[in-house]
């Protein structure tokens, strides 16, 4: 099929553990009532909208197929074809993972805070085998051996995302097929930096809104054809803003 | 992976036309409320029994998604690899989707109600492409052409459904997976009846019940082992027996 295709990114809802303000990661925790509502919202966006997704790609955590699953649900595309991959997960947090947000923040004082958060190329300090949110024993990473992550930072999202973009969800794409991306901040956050050539420095003060679809329209060689957008422009903007201000009480 | 493997049929819970006790097929009707609550039951079932899906198989149809996607998310197995085919499919009821089954009985009488309802080789009578229920048209069966049914007997989901048993579900039992299918009451007895030997007179009386996982132990050559069994054995009895009660008031 000819372009341009479509691709759109949906970054999962408000998990529980949003709303307790503890650094998430690759724990593996559920949508709260707020990050259900958020879903099925997404899903009336993309039935209003008229996109028709051919095809689902979620990470492998509970909160990004519940929002998946929740927004087709609404959207009356339940029955598309779904592909998962742990390259599409949310950035492993390191030793952060389970720590309150807001503590952390104090703790450590702002600029290790956002250094943590938003840096480039420094991971947070890894978090042990043994420790409580360890991902080590994990079933579904059973297959990875010495790729599973103890911690990562944008660049090293980017590295594990970026070549199942190419070798699958590309593919897809270059079928014809509509896709839908289900996935968490810093996996969005990686796949934009790349389609819209955002440099290492600026992509810090890009944030992704939870639930509203981001529509791209791409080229035959994957390049933005226009600039995207959000089903909801002004729920997105509030929502980015949300974003940016997380960690602060 | 060496036999003894696990294959797991889970047919949906009770959908909103089964609640109206109308014929369903190929119609792409919801799961109502019971339908819901049976299969987070299933799940919690799963979850008790130490079974763990390793893969999902269903239908394309809404309710079989739904049910599965419940059902995982209580077993906590949401992120296991799904694969979907229309081979899974309900039985297409032809002419008589959409009718109420009572007033069926009514009108044709009971034998002709029976034949309808349990025959292994007489269909109803073929449903009209410009009928309500029709499904020529619908996205999901584009790339079917020629084999999108208009009506079907057992026999006919038999022939469309092993060749899907046999390409794509024993090959992933072949590497020592556990192995969820969730599908209807009558796909399901298909691959039953392959499974048992059971005879195309004795398949007539065999009822399957919703929302209980039934669990087979195959051997290399995928027969089983021992007999089958519900992980609710009572329930399932109770079960049966409403549905093989159906179509009266």
């Amino acid at each position: 099929m000819a372009a341009p295709y479509t691709l759109i990114l949906l970054r999962h809802g408000n998990s529980e553990w949003n709303q307790k303000n503890l650094f998430t990661g690759w724990v593996d925790v559920r949508l709260s009532e707020q990050g259900v509502a958020e879903a099925k919202r997404a899903g009336e966006l993309l039935a209003e909208s008229g996109l028709t997704p051919d095809i689902l790609y979620t990470s492998v955590l509970t909160r990004a197929i519940q929002t998946a699953n929740l927004a087709l649900e609404v959207a009356d595309r339940l029955w598309i074809p779904v592909e998962r991959s742990w390259r599409l997960n949310e950035r492993h947090y390191g030793a952060l993972q389970g720590l309150d947000k807001a503590e952390t923040l104090e703790k450590y004082g702002p600029e290790q805070f956002q250094l943590w958060r938003r840096s480039f190329d420094v991971p947070p300090p890894p978090l042990a085998d043994d420790a409580e949110f360890s991902q080590v024993g994990d079933p579904r990473y059973a297959g990875l051996g010495d790729e599973l992550p103890r911690t990562e930072c944008l660049k090293d999202v980017i590295a594990r995302m970026l070549p199942y973009w190419e070798s699958d969800i590309t593919g897809s794409l270059a079928e014809g097929k509509t896709v839908l991306v289900t996935a968490h901040g810093n996996s969005l956050r990686a796949l934009v930096k790349h389609l819209d050539g955002i440099s290492d420095e600026e992509i810090a003060e890009l944030n992704i809104p939870t639930g509203i679809p981001l529509v791209y329209k791409l080229d035959e060689d994957f390049s933005p054809i226009e600039p995207s957008y959000y089903l909801d422009p002004e729920a997105a903007a509030a929502g980015a803003a949300a974003v940016a201000n997380q960690g602060k009480k």
